[in-house]
């Protein structure tokens, strides 16, 4: 069964049951136009559901898309972080990116200096995709938790029961007290932008994160604040075929670290949607539907929709082989990565603290 | 029942009893004359249990006391201040306030800008007791906690489980998690000295707040910090002779802003250990120990012992009358508050604001 809660998504996932289950809204292919933007996740599916999201589109708004810290990104993450980047430049709206390494400390019991070192790596590769450095702004909760936050962050905490918290996150009473807290802050987290330029956030977020957000819509309702809405992303399959990507699952995604060698070696062993022996795939063609490098190719890399129709109609047919499909999509990755590495390194972070 | 918790003190106080109930240490005299102060407070008892008192005097050590703001100060809590000053006088230590506004506005459900609004003029009352500005700082939680203190407190509440809290406070699951939450935030009030110049904290505040501190003892060994100890002071008398002084019972104690007027009235009006009739006083003699003009000469104004001693003496045998007490106490009040009142009106808070 598909398990699916702030701490935990496993199995296989059925959208329209989550949707109906979490009561959120369908996203729909008119709403998607709205948006405004031909980033690929947005217009190849990568969303599928949403909060308020047509009534948040009508005027000015910020996003917040939190980040909580992991050894590693993979280009899972980067994708929803492009999406964001693209909707700010399309709207040009403020975005702030917290990065919980408190929730990390407290819920996950990482060690301090562990979580700040991957914090400030996974800035970079956020930051690295070319945010507007004047409309953007991080944060890392531990360090630099800033006292505009805190003070929602209390205030949000005296709206929320821990009987509301204990039903929404399951925590026991022999979990520490941080953890019982820590939704006041990703409340606070999602105000931020509410409280200093009164305009409603959205909130972009895997459906495991949609528990906090309506919290923070209640909360927001009794401070008198603009209500946040969401935009929710399609857990985006990992390269083993089943499963999303893991960043503590070194075989089921691309990291934004890997060397193009390393690229080579996932992408060939990735899930592969054509026919065992070669006679058969040119008989009966491949699955592009369920292919890891197809899927990479339609959600990070191939930018030209004719062209990526091309290998979905070559690659169904048995015209394109699995190992051309690959070699193709090992190609897009490296050529992305070369660049996203090198805009990396500099990246100042200073410029975006808040 | 006498009943002392962090919320609440009521009923007679048996110090005994509280002594061996909240586990704490009974205060020596050979102790108290190690504190080293000719402070009104110290050295005539207001002060009666501690933990680890004798071992914090050994080397150098700062103080915390904070303050939950109230509608008005009164001479009790500026008596606890007067102690604290006059101990960084004589040990040069570091001195933190802070105002705990949130725990106010969460356990107490205070409005924010009232609480904010009373913590300012708390912090006036305080300051206008001459601390030393290089070693003196005060912090309004809701609008400046410290980046420091923040990230102190994610760490102690990732060493505090929510039994503990439960068990320590006494919430039920309808409370707001802020409340839960706020015992990390008073550990990292405790600790930041400690962290920040590696000396450990004297907490001086009143048996009804030892909880915390017992807890915070647990939470520092935890995070390798050393451990606070505290020197509790008696509930000084309110007017009426019976229960402490409140802040927000007006009868009860003379407040700093207070008028001659005021205090005359309330003074004359204070519970008197004189006898009912004029003769009666003068054959049996008075109880100067629980006359609230007498105490009040005790713990506040009367720096002269060979004076209060014979005021004592004289009020006993029944040579001084209820009313020559009362007059005196009244005179004496009243050139406290003329002075800090105008001292008051000089203090610049951001001089202290961490």
């Amino acid at each position: 069964m598909a398990k699916v809660n702030p701490y935990e998504v496993s199995g296989n996932i059925d959208y329209e049951k989550l949707i109906k289950q979490f009561g959120v809204s369908k996203l729909s292919p008119a709403l998607v136009k709205k948006i405004g933007t031909d980033n690929l996740l947005v217009r190849r599916g990568g969303f599928y559901a949403h909060r308020d999201l047509n009534k948040i589109l009508k005027g000015k708004f910020a996003i917040v898309s939190g980040r909580g810290p992991s050894s590693k990104m993979h280009l899972g993450h980067l994708a929803m972080f492009k999406a964001i980047r693209d909707i700010q430049k399309k709207h040009g709206c403020f975005v702030f990116i917290p990065f919980s390494d408190d929730e990390k400390m407290l819920v996950k019991g990482h060690d301090f200096n562990e979580v700040r070192k991957m914090a400030i790596e996974n800035a970079k590769d956020i930051l690295a995709l070319g945010f507007d450095p004047k409309k953007t702004k991080i944060m890392f909760d531990l360090t630099d938790m800033n006292q505009d936050i805190y003070n929602l962050a209390i205030r949000a905490s005296s709206k929320l029961t821990l009987s509301t918290i204990k039903a929404t996150m399951g925590f026991k009473d022999s979990k520490n007290i941080g953890s019982f807290f820590y939704p006041a802050i990703q409340a606070a987290h999602i105000l931020y932008p509410t409280y200093k330029y009164n305009v409603p956030t959205l909130v972009m977020v895997g459906m495991d994160q949609d528990p906090f957000v309506r919290l923070t819509r209640d909360v927001a309702e009794k401070l008198g604040l603009k209500k946040p809405g969401d935009l929710i992303n399609i857990f985006l399959p990992g390269l083993s075929g089943s499963g999303k990507m893991s960043s503590s699952d070194e075989r089921s995604a691309i990291y934004t670290t890997d060397s193009k060698k390393d690229v080579e070696h996932k992408l060939k062993r990735a899930f592969s949607g054509g026919k065992e022996t070669l006679s058969d795939h040119r008989k009966y063609g491949g699955n592009p539907d369920i292919d890891a490098s197809y899927l990479y190719l339609k959600y990070f890399f191939e930018e030209d929709d004719k062209k990526l129709k091309q290998i979905y109609q070559d690659y169904k047919s048995g015209k394109m082989l699995s190992g051309e499909l690959k070699k193709y999509a090992i190609s897009k990755a490296n050529t992305f990565l070369e660049k996203h590495q090198s805009a990396r390194k500099k990246v100042k972070l200073e410029r975006y603290l808040i």
